[in-house]
């Protein structure tokens, strides 16, 4: 059964009901849906994920529960890297006529599994018929009386931390295009990675609590969205230690197994959804309790450096309107 | 030139400028925008405009700022029709790597034109690569202390009013199928109600400050708008003067120059972007103050009915994943 068997009418109700949404005026059904915002001010973000760009819907890639996961976590990221709460997503959908009722009901699953564990549930959306699959997706947060944390204000002086993983969504990506659809042990989780990002989003209030001076997640390679701190805080951001060694074994064994580098996915990989935040030093043993990683310092000065003797990283962005001019996260397949 | 040649950063930048966004977070170029909402709730809806569906980018039907404007004043008249006052945008884009950036200007032009009026401004999107043109523009807005309008409030005795004119974008379209691309005096009127509609933003807080009990734009039809009304709202709604006297002349002599049925256009055109309202008959005077007309009663019952026999009306509405079911509101072109 397709969703234009269905209708548009039946395929909302039928996807409003798996999403466990809320009655109007808080969740769809009205002109618009209405959403708490305690503290004044609402933090809004939007994401467009497009089949065959961002993900591929097809057996043994992705299926249509990981696209609508992907979706909504990799919004939800960017909510928590201003030190904000979620508390409600909005889903623009374009869909072929021909996507399966299987598939939108998977999509409203992940989507709503997804939110599970921020307390944020599908408010509103829209349904439209094209030529290809489209996921637009809106986060709202809410900042709970926090200063937003920005990319602008990282200071000389501060410690740079990660909190997450670096390389791994990469790395599945990698064994995805090798044809390694399912693993056990390392490559499987790399494998989730990719297909169900899990952003730590507690982190970012928390970091944010401690006084982080700016913050973002990873979504276009840990080099590339350092560069854009250092630009808008007008610093150097020094990265010594971006590899983890726990996580280095099991990247070498799946960049042996692919014929990959494993050191350019973790500088390099997109969709990490990690966040990386600079904070003063005082507070790094606090930021550790909460999994993050001291992976480097801020000095006077601009870019992104490697050592201590200023030897630039090499590697580039994603540019998402001209994808051969980069050396990262070809597009899918 | 080509968005593609431009690149990802390029665009964003030149856009970001045009649409005079302010810095972040307050706008855009950080994870996430930060927005005020003084009434400690925001409101929020999102609408997908898909080329070749929801317009038609091409000379003589629609220029790039029509597009723009387009998706902006949609999404605008869902936050005037709960009531509030519209406060922000967010735009997902989808563009071929082929779209000009003269086309990309115009976008950018339109959507910052359509919100003038309003107070709102563009605060945050996203801009990816894809096979056909896609706006995903979600608005919010501020209900300042108001209660929230929804479809489920109207009651037997109510007055049912119309603000906006009913007809005209239909009327526009039909003549644009019929290769009519420019025109002066009411035909004028009508191309410019389809490229660049201008819902009656104001009249939405408005007719919430007069007690209004149920509401919303029509964008599918107003019979079947009106349905929705009935049904959230457990009523009938009674509606037995749809047709505007001030415009019937005007319509009749595009519907009979392009072979069409002005009587249809005013009971099912979508996007007319009109306000539908219930409200007491005690605030008739004040609404018809702001521009209102007095079209119909809400009695006991369900449906909706065009005379006091209790007469359907015949139209249905528009279903985005079907077309092909209804007699409304044809695909472009």
């Amino acid at each position: 059964v397709t969703v234009a068997e269905l209708g548009e009418m039946g395929l909302i109700a039928r996807v409003t009901a798996r999403l466990r949404a809320l009655p109007p005026p808080a969740g769809p059904g009205d002109d618009a849906a209405v959403v708490p915002a305690p503290d004044g001010r609402v933090v809004a973000t939007t994401d467009v994920l497009v089949d065959g760009v961002h993900f591929r819907l097809a057996p043994g890639w992705s299926s249509a529960a990981d696209v609508g996961w992907k979706a909504a976590a990799q919004n939800l990221a960017d909510i928590a890297a201003m030190g904000a709460v979620p508390t409600a997503l909005l889903v623009g959908l374009v869909t072929p006529p021909g996507l399966t009722v299987d598939d939108a009901d998977g999509l409203a699953d992940g989507l709503r599994d997804a939110c599970a564990s921020t307390g944020a549930t599908v408010v509103g959306g829209d349904v439209v018929a094209g030529a290809q699959l489209v996921l637009a997706v809106t986060a709202l947060g809410d900042l709970q009386g926090r200063a937003p944390v920005t990319r602008a204000g990282a200071r000389p002086g501060d410690a740079v931390v990660i909190v997450g993983a670096l390389g791994r969504s990469a790395a599945g990506l990698a064994l995805l295009r090798a044809g390694v659809t399912t693993a056990d042990g390392y490559a499987g989780r790399c494998l989730v990675a990719h297909r169900r990002p899990d952003p730590p989003y507690p982190a970012g209030p928390a970091l944010a609590d401690l006084g982080a001076t700016a913050m973002l997640d990873i979504s276009d390679g840990a080099v590339h969205d350092a560069r854009r701190i250092a630009s808008a805080s007008g610093v150097q951001l020094r990265l010594t230690h971006l590899v983890d060694e726990a996580d280095w074994a099991g990247l070498s064994e799946v960049a042996t197994l692919t014929g990959s580098d494993a050191h350019n996915w973790v500088l390099a990989g997109g969709e990490e959804h990690a966040l990386l935040a600079t904070l003063p030093p005082s507070a790094l043993d606090a930021a550790r309790a909460l999994g993050a990683r001291h992976v480097g310092e801020v000095v006077a000065g601009d870019g992104v450096v490697r050592a201590r003797d200023g030897s630039p990283y090499a590697v580039t962005g994603y540019d998402h309107l001209a994808p051969t001019r980069t050396d990262i996260r070809p597009a899918h397949p």
